[in-house]
């Protein structure tokens, strides 16, 4: 069992406008995202299931051929292996929750973030 | 791809002081729960993850045979087939995240919520 509070997870500075606090179980990962106005997460795709809920704030995002745009409350589930995109016009806080988890990001491996 | 808003996503009473409202993926279940003052969820176990993440108000939560007194923010992790428990002083909402869904919630076949 693990128990924490997001005031206490480590903040990690993805780049200049995308920073990330993550709590990974067995099954599932959660990834709270702070998006500052102009960050953009490039088309990429996995095999992980994605649920992106929306805390405030308002996201451009793309799945597959479908273009949304998304404020509070808004959750959006992307399957595996759909490729998504997205732009931070404003200020955006979203929780993603992935399954099973991202070795990627557990291992900062992934590359398509740091590149901005 | 399936997009909702939490605000048109139908509520369902579980009981007097229960009510829920989901949103299921493949992989995973996010159930938003909104209790009110009195409410219990008596012990019980599943194979499935959950976590608890909470969003307002208060829980007083046993995950084995730990006790903790969980407020908004906190997160925590529960693995399969680990007994818990939770009562609620007060208004109080959770979302919980399970993975994989509880196919037990889908098809209302799950009996501990509904005796309170």
């Amino acid at each position: 069992m693990q128990s924490v509070n997001w005031d206490g997870v480590p903040v990690e500075r993805v780049n200049d406008r995308i920073s990330r606090r993550m709590v990974t179980g067995d099954k599932v990962m959660l990834v709270r995202w702070q998006m500052r106005p102009g960050a953009v997460v490039p088309a990429h795709r996995h095999p992980h299931e994605q649920v992106a809920c929306m805390l405030s704030g308002s996201m451009r995002l793309r799945v597959g051929d479908r273009w949304l745009d998304c404020k509070a409350g808004d959750v959006v589930v992307i399957p595996g292996n759909v490729e998504h995109e997205a732009a931070f016009p404003a200020d955006c806080e979203v929780m993603d929750v992935f399954s099973p988890p991202r070795e990627d990001m557990l291992a900062k491996t992934e590359s398509y973030l740091t590149r901005g």
